[in-house]
C-alpha cells in the first residue's frame, strides 16, 4: 500500500498529484502545518518532522521530486516517465532535479524569513535575495516553453511538469507569480486545468 | 562527446567524480569561481553563469545530481546505478534527490552569507540557521550507515554515495565536518579513498 504524509499545498503535493495522475490507490495522512509543532506524534514516523514522508511497503522516502520519480518509474508504465532512449531524457531528469533544488528551496527561504518566523526574526533582505534568485532561474522553464511548446519536455505532459509545476504553486502563495514570464503562467494554467490536479486539491480538503 | 563546465570543488565535482568512476572520456572546461564575474564569456554558454553546465551532443543539463543520474543510467551499465527492481531503488532515488535539495542548498546559504558576500552584507544569523538546518538533515545519512553498513544503499558504492558525498566535501570547506556524526565521517573517508575521487581532484588541478 502506498502511503503519503502530507500538508495542504506543501511540497508533498507533487506526490499527491502524481498519484492522482496515475490513478494509483493510496492512503493519505493529512497533517496541519508545520507538523513538528502541530502534530508531534508525527515525529515517531519522521523524526525531523518534515513533509513529505512516503512509504511503499518497506521502502521509505522524504524527497518530493524523488517520490514522483519513483512512482512513474516503479509503478508504471506511464507516459509521465521519459525513457533513457528518448532524446529528451536529459531534459526530463534535469527538470526533476531542478524542481526542488533550484526552483523550490530558494522560495522556502523567502517563506521562512517573510512569513513563518515571528516578526522580530524576519529577514526582509534575505527573503528578497532569494525571491530574486528564484525568479532568475525560471529562465530554464521559460526557454523550454518557447516556440509554442505546450509542456516542458518530450512533447507531452510528464512528471517534469508535475515536479516543476509545484514550484509555481508555491510562487502563487508567495505573491511571486506576477513576476514570472507570461509563457510560464500560461503553462501553469494548463497544469492546473488537469483533472488530476483538481482531484489532488480535493483530496487534501 | 561529454563536456563539463566546472569550478574546482563546486557542485559540478559530482559529475566529474562520476565520469572518473565510470572511466568515460570527457572534455573538462575549468573556470574560476564565481564564473559569472571572473569568466564573463561563460554567459554565452550558460546565461545564468551557474555551475555545472554539461552537454552530451544536443542534450544539456545544469543540475549536478541530475547529471550523475543521467551518466549512470544513460552511459552504463554500471554498478553505480540501482535498478528499479532492487529493494533499495527508493532509497537510492531519495539520496540522489536529497543530495542537492536537502544537503547542499542549505550550505550554499551559509557559504553566501558567511563567506561570499562583502562584510557589510553578511548575515551571521542566517548562515548559522542553515548550518544547523543542514546538520539536522544528516540524520538520514547517519541512519543509512548504521549497523556497520559501508555505503548508503544497495550494499555497494553507487551514484548515491557520489551525490551525497559532495555535500560533505562542501561541509569540509565550511568547517562543518567536525559537527557531523562519526559514522558519516568514516564513510566520507572511504569515499575520498577511492581512486576515481583522487583522479577527479587531479583533473581539476
Amino acid at each position: 500500500m502506498l502511503k503519503l504524509w502530507h500538508c495542504a499545498d506543501a511540497r508533498s503535493f507533487r506526490a499527491l498529484w502524481a498519484l492522482e495522475e496515475m490513478g494509483l490507490p493510496y492512503e493519505l495522512m493529512l497533517l496541519p502545518f508545520p507538523p513538528r509543532y502541530r502534530a508531534p506524534d508525527y515525529l515517531s514516523v519522521n523524526p525531523l518532522g518534515t513533509i513529505p514522508f512516503f512509504t511503499d511497503g518497506e521502502a521509505a522516502m522524504t524527497e518530493s521530486a524523488g517520490i514522483v520519480h519513483y512512482l512513474v518509474t516503479k509503478h508504471g508504465p506511464t507516459p509521465l516517465a521519459v525513457d533513457c532512449q528518448d532524446p529528451d531524457y536529459a531534459a526530463w531528469l534535469n527538470f526533476l532535479h531542478q524542481s526542488d533544488a533550484t526552483l523550490t528551496f530558494p522560495q522556502t527561504i523567502t517563506f521562512r524569513y517573510r512569513v513563518l518566523e515571528p516578526p522580530e526574526k524576519r529577514q526582509p533582505k534575505v527573503a528578497e535575495d532569494y525571491a530574486k534568485w528564484f525568479l532568475a532561474r525560471t529562465l530554464w522553464v521559460d526557454r523550454a516553453l518557447a516556440d509554442g511548446r505546450e509542456w516542458l519536455c518530450a512533447g507531452r505532459f510528464t512528471a517534469a511538469d508535475i515536479a516543476v509545476g509545484y514550484a509555481f504553486l508555491l510562487a502563487g502563495h508567495l505573491g511571486l507569480i506576477a513576476d514570472v514570464a507570461p509563457g510560464i503562467r500560461a503553462w501553469w494554467d494548463r497544469c492546473q486545468a488537469r483533472p488530476a490536479f483538481a482531484r489532488a486539491k480535493l483530496a487534501q480538503g
